[in-house]
């Protein structure tokens, strides 16, 4: 996605360890318009399926998966994050080791609002080493639920998670892969 | 708002402890045709007023305020919430104590985010204490920035938040104030 693309180039700030900050418009302050035209990108992605709900995961998956929902007609789900143990009703679970932050926390979804008839695409901001979306996946297959895909903003192509997300057979649509990055040599997308 | 009330009405639960669970349709699983009602309606009611900016706070503020936003054409920033002690970088901060999980956490926002000419709409969820909301006002006032008003969807009339926010100043408008509810009698919404 050629707009995407530009602005990360414009905006996006490369930092040590492999961090692209983005935060001037995707994961802090949000540019409505921009998300708009990535909303419509993943209709487009995804036009001929059939899908009934889509997921993503707090915080910053949220605003893009509301706004792209407005194109798909579906409701969004968030899962929850959580570092207490106890986990209290009927839901579905998983545990997801942060990247960023580099401790492991809970991932929850209260069953009623994940059913087994559901066509799930999930959508977040930033994919890394898969976890946070390896956890959504794992939460829609106890579920029962049809995975249909997985939209994602930004890959880090040089991280493993899309490797891993694409060998287990799931359609993952990277609006940007990044193929390398540094302060000396900027970005480098892939293709 | 009469669309938001009956879907409360119908939807919302109440739970032990003045708690209404309205995770079917606003902060879990959201309605996102009911968001776009419900941004139109804030934009109704703010439509005189030069906005250059929503602030909301993550999580469950992120989707309505994104949805709110287009109508505004103005981009969104979301405090994060942090329980480590070690603030790090250019930031505002304040401290907000949860009605719901009865622990203190800090509120962030990036300093180039909020700036002194900036005039700041405040959206949320839910407003009970006023803690989330007060602390996101002295975010807006340690920058410099104007603060315009705040846009709530569901105001605990029954609660000290509403008349705390009036009363210093701040244009309060809640799409839906409940001022009683008990599993015996349901809800009764104010006017």
């Amino acid at each position: 996605m050629q707009l995407l693309k530009d602005r990360i180039r414009k905006d996006g700030k490369i930092r040590s360890g492999n961090v692209l900050k983005v935060d001037s418009f995707l994961n802090h302050q949000m540019d409505i318009e921009l998300f708009g035209e990535i909303g419509k990108e993943f209709k487009r992605r995804f036009a001929e399926q059939e899908i009934t709900k889509i997921l993503t995961i707090e915080a910053s998956g949220i605003g893009i998966a509301c706004i792209a929902a407005q194109y798909f007609k579906v409701p969004v789900v968030f899962a929850k994050k959580n570092q207490t143990k106890n986990i209290a009703g009927d839901v579905y679970t998983g545990k997801v080791e942060s990247f960023t932050h580099g401790r492991i926390y809970d991932i929850i979804v209260a069953k009623e609002f994940l059913k087994s008839e559901d066509r799930i695409l999930i959508i977040d901001d930033f994919l890394a080493n898969g976890a946070a979306l390896l956890g959504l996946a794992k939460l829609v297959k106890d579920a029962g639920a049809t995975l249909v895909g997985a939209g994602i903003v930004i890959e880090k192509g040089f991280q493993e998670g899309g490797t891993l997300i694409r060998e287990s057979g799931v359609r993952l649509e990277s609006l940007a892969i990044i193929e390398s990055m540094s302060e000396d040599n900027g970005i480098v997308f892939r293709d």
